[in-house]
């Protein structure tokens, strides 16, 4: 943490846990019978409570999106860029709700919490999620804390799915959708990197059939090797090349099988330090949810009827150098809403950081984006 | 095999062993005191000694490239669509070689050769080979078969790496050199899914630090990962979509972590294949040799520099949807060149299929490499 809170900081936050008692029918015919969901908030809610933005993370995101838990923090949380007071996702104007979904391993029910018939982790016995599940799990926190309709709800990658799912799934509670980096689904490619991340978790000896915690050990060499993969796939080839490009580790080549490129040390760096803080199981559970998720499957494959019911506008955005979901891929979603006659708007911006731009302050992006959240058609936004 | 040998096959071929025992300086620092190289040869050598063409193999690639070995063959070599009589390097006019490179599994002398000295596999202890290295030991087997100059160096991938070796290291030894799908030196990206594919095995815990041999086991695991990493590398996003899309494994989703999609199922396929036929610590010498690949590197990072030594003939290929070594990736030699005043002629060819595509018989493609081995302005090449 800086020396001082910066003034456009959410400042110091504490998470809260909601619980939940009602069952929660799984897109995978399977029930949650109880859970618990795990959120942070900034701002205040307004006394029509109608000033309120969800925010969804990504694949390995969690609540903690804004602001510091301690001032020993290293770094604020995952968006801090984009929230807080005067920011892109205003906390002057807003209150902003962050969770971590179900499923998760940093506060939410998932694989690491006690199953309480068994007395022991879920872990791999907790049931696969959908995004379906997801947002209906989100609605009944909206629920719980009296939110009838989001301003907005938020999200990129991941996260940008689970928006869009609500513009579907719940069309009268929220007003505007942000689907950043996304698409409407999975290609074979995206499928087979979750897949080869899969296998390279499940074929660790330490993983056990997901059992680790009984074996009392954890299958970190598997997961900083999936966490390696996907880290490629968040980057791009140019902002590789700038960062690191042949730059050797130790000045010279030395002809073993050794680290040898700049690039090998930083990976394995990003894989054992994710592999001691992310759940396996969770991690396995996260890129099922993405695999599965397709929302026009149930309308007969045709994206732009399956989001013909929303009521909210959309702005829709990707990034130049993205290649895991790239600008294509957010085309999609722009065509079908354009075909269902919806409100939206579209930016492809210019960015070196690959997927992973959208959690940079890059100007263009946080200017419409806070346009966007701002928009004078709105008379309850400020 | 067919139930008849084909008319444009070279039917069936027998492979040769070359024995060599004089010592290979090797990259390294280290040397290799004697080796073995197994090889092919397809037509016939003409008097002249003139009309012979190297083929150099890509990363598990060998010298198996065309004809068959016994009616009970599956499959023909690797090049088969491109090898043969009046085909693109057509065995009517040239005498083709095709051999394994060192460090490899099929043949020639690598990690799972025995060491003379010790009388066991020499494993992980095989030195890392340079692409200069293969050339070097190409240019030996060259001498053994009184083979002064080549009509044409030829390559894919790694093996267009070679070729294009072949061309800065033995400048009087080749009159055509044919570089398709490769680059002049790898990216940070490149590199990175090479570092992943190399983790992935020796994270195995039947890798023993390489010495798997001596505990009866093999790294199958990790060596199935490696080769479905490679695989997604080498097929495009476009192929896959139209090769597998979303398919159901099952014809349902089972919402579990077994196989929900074929194109998961084809990739463990691909890699259990593939763990069941090649080397793991060859796999790792091949990958170190591409991620070396640099010789601008000894001429001050300055390609064209590099180059201006060559007295050859180029032909550059690509492929449209190559994301491994794309287009612009070839484009940097011919660029390089030019600038040195080469003859160079260069196509990228439209195909969906990505790196894979340059074993593809590709009209347009096999087209240009016929022309350009068949140029009437060689008066030898007939």
């Amino acid at each position: 943490m800086p020396s001082e809170i910066p003034a456009d900081s959410v400042g110091y936050v504490e998470p809260q846990i909601a619980y939940f008692n009602e069952p929660l029918p799984l897109r995978s015919g399977r029930t949650l019978d109880s859970y618990q969901l795990v959120y942070e908030t900034y701002g205040t809610l307004n006394a029509q409570r109608s000033n309120a933005i969800l925010i969804c993370h990504a694949l390995s995101g969690h609540h903690h999106a804004a602001g510091y838990h301690q001032a020993s923090d290293k770094k604020p949380g995952w968006w801090n860029e984009c929230i807080g007071p005067g920011k892109a996702i205003d906390t002057n104007h807003y209150f902003v709700v962050s969770l971590n979904n179900l499923g998760g391993c940093h506060g939410s029910t998932g694989p690491i919490s006690i199953d309480p018939s068994t007395g022991e982790p879920f872990g791999p016995e907790f049931p696969i999620m959908a995004v379906r599940d997801w947002v209906k799990s989100q609605a009944r926190l909206a629920d719980q804390l009296g939110i009838d309709c989001w301003q907005a709800v938020v999200g990129g990658s991941l996260g940008g799915m689970q928006a869009m799912r609500w513009s579907i799934d719940y069309p009268s509670r929220l007003k505007k959708c942000v689907i950043i980096a996304a698409a409407p689904k999975l290609t074979a490619q995206n499928i087979a990197f979750n897949e080869v991340a899969r296998q390279a978790i499940t074929s660790d000896p330490d993983f056990h059939a997901g059992y680790y915690f009984k074996h009392q050990t954890l299958p970190r060499k598997g997961l900083a090797l999936a966490r390696m993969l996907g880290h490629i796939t968040y980057l791009s080839d140019d902002s590789m090349r700038e960062k690191f490009g042949r730059d050797l580790a130790t000045g010279k080549l030395n002809f073993n099988y050794e680290i040898e490129f700049e690039v090998e040390s930083y990976l394995r760096y990003q894989g054992e330090q994710f592999s001691d803080t992310f759940d396996a199981n969770t991690y396995l559970l996260m890129t099922k949810a993405l695999d599965y998720y397709d929302p026009a499957a149930d309308f007969d494959h045709d994206l732009s009827q399956c989001l013909s019911k929303s009521q909210c506008k959309f702005l829709v955005l990707s990034f130049s150098t993205d290649w895991r979901f790239a600008p294509v891929r957010s085309k999609e979603i722009v065509n079908a809403l354009l075909r269902a006659q919806k409100p939206v708007s579209y930016l492809e911006i210019d960015a070196p950081q690959g997927h992973d731009a959208f959690l940079f302050p890059i100007p263009e992006y946080v200017s419409i984006l806070q346009k966007f959240l701002a928009h004078p058609g709105e008379p309850d936004a400020h």
